[in-house]
């Protein structure tokens, strides 16, 4: 089949740039000595993660436990869910993950640490735990290498749960204090953090110099504007992630309307919205629910119903999420259709 | 089962406030004096659109093709699709679609009812088209009331296809003038628009006042802030959709981390990014793709680990578009799991 031959909006991945971006950051991680966890966020599918993990990846990282099962069904066997796992639904179905395979969890309170400790207490198995650390991101995390240490030594203590290491997200220079008095803490209690991780792609020197053992980068897979930054740089060479649209009005000189709006593309702003790479001077200006507002008057070309463009999104994972399927191509033809198995998994 | 027992974030809709703004709509409409043909893009789930006709809307409206064919699997048979339906893969299913309920499609160019009228020409089937009016909102549509009778007149004329009137999206007092004047210009034309469909929730009687015959309400079903515009009208009487969703870190005294971000809730800003109903004065001051961030600092309690929370997100539609399940609940009764058929069905 041809990509010609998709119906639209059809949500694609140009095979070409994907290996490209992936050997790419194998090489990186290779070259600066930090071993690659990746995060599979961004793609949400089992047979991209297994692109990653040939290219050298230690196993993967999924942001919630569904996405994980959906991984674990995939055939991939070493996760971190860098998210603290909280109620007893979720704990049956963490045990019952850990059996099938090796499941890291990142915590960063005592009480969810001894829901964890508890549930694989009962179930006779053991799950390893880091430590998260709110190196100033504001989010979640323990708030001081002391406090790591206190949560370090509470896991140590209690039976069902392993003291792995530490995390924390962004990487930023300015947490390099935070790590270096962590593990002076931690050694100063007689404990080590065999596992200290950061993330995400572009920060990858940034951990290294941190005094990281691994990264968690996942958007390099696709590449966009939410680490990009400008339309401009957005490229077909660049980004491997596409949707192909189809023109469904012409109905002023200066506008076209494309048939995929924010349940295609999400709702993500800014203005343009996207990048049209056939024509890049044609702007996405707005989008309704389903349609997508195209700014034409700075083209000179006329467009008709029924043309087909190929649309680079600002943000790839949000728009992953929105679609079960991705279709992955090669020049004009498509090679695979795959489940985009971790869509939708947010329990 | 009890909604404490759910697991998390799970999406709800409370059967009492539903039933009540259904029932309230089919009372407006019918005091007002015009037809309801309810809009389902905000719920896509079609036992609710079985209740909105139950309730007197005649037939219902989907945004697209692929919703059309969810809402005709789930039972519902006669339906308006307001969107130009271009391209082959589509004119084969809008035509399979059309053996099997009362399908009305909106087009605004000659082009899209020529591709539509020829699919249902070899197929042996006559397909009712409306024509799609710009009126003021610069999406799609046909700029002038002279190119609505011209289109409509090609219509006519076109073997596949019936005229069966107009449309126009939102229904503003403004585009009176327009619609006028389409009368006028059909009538001396020797044609008449059976149907003149306006739109959306809040522009009823505006809707009737314009001389529409029938209105695409559909998010009063659920009622949200992109309607009632502050967070401040948002409140558990009127809003009928919730997600239920646990706190899972506590960061520090000012802050705590719930279970949701915008992969359960969209991105759809501005702050504060939905509604508490149980502490109101805690606000949603971010969020991170699967974190909410929520400022607690107005708060006199202190919040736990585990603790839930029911949050009225802000853009239903775009809310309901992640969910693969619905959950109907009565006080903290589960009565039904409904499967939101037409989710992700942008094609």
């Amino acid at each position: 089949m041809r990509t010609s031959e998709l119906d639209t909006p059809s949500l694609v991945v140009d095979l070409d740039v994907l290996e490209r971006n992936i050997a790419g950051m194998a090489a990186l991680c290779k070259d600066i000595g930090i071993t690659q966890r990746v995060h599979t966020k961004t793609h949400k599918t089992p047979e991209i993660a297994h692109m990653q993990v040939a290219a050298g990846s230690r196993g993967i990282t999924c942001q919630k436990l569904g996405e994980a099962e959906a991984m674990v069904d995939g055939g991939l066997d070493d996760i971190l869910i860098p998210y603290n796992i909280v109620g007893k639904p979720k704990l049956e179905r963490l045990v019952n993950l850990s059996r099938r395979a090796r499941i890291t969890v990142a915590v960063d309170s005592a009480d969810t640490a001894h829901g964890i400790a508890h549930a694989a207490d009962v179930a006779g198995i053991e799950i390893p735990l880091l430590v998260e650390m709110d190196t100033g991101s504001r989010r979640c995390g323990v708030q001081s290498p002391a406090a790591v240490t206190m949560l370090a030594q509470h896991i140590e203590s209690t039976t069902g749960v392993t003291f792995a290491g530490v995390m924390t997200y962004p990487s930023r220079a300015s947490a390099r204090a935070f790590i270096d008095e962590t593990v002076e803490s931690l050694g100063a209690a007689g404990m080590e953090a065999d596992i200290i991780s950061g993330g995400g792609t572009g920060s990858e020197r940034a951990s290294r110099e941190m005094g990281c053992t691994e990264t968690r980068s996942g958007s390099y897979a696709y590449e966009g504007m939410t680490r990009l930054g400008r339309s401009e740089d957005l490229n077909a060479e660049r980004c491997a992630l596409r949707m192909i649209v189809t023109i469904v009005s012409v109905p002023t000189t200066d506008r076209i309307i494309i048939d995929a709006g924010q349940k295609s593309f999400t709702s993500y702003p800014p203005s343009p919205y996207g990048h049209i790479i056939e024509q890049p001077d044609a702007k996405i200006s707005a989008m309704s629910v389903e349609h997508g507002h195209v700014d034409t008057s700075e083209c000179d070309r006329h467009f008709y119903v029924g043309e087909r463009l190929s649309v680079i999104p600002l943000h790839q994972g949000m728009t992953s999420n929105l679609h079960d399927e991705l279709v992955a191509i090669r020049g004009d033809e498509v090679e695979h259709v795959w489940r985009i198995a971790g869509r939708g998994r947010v329990k």
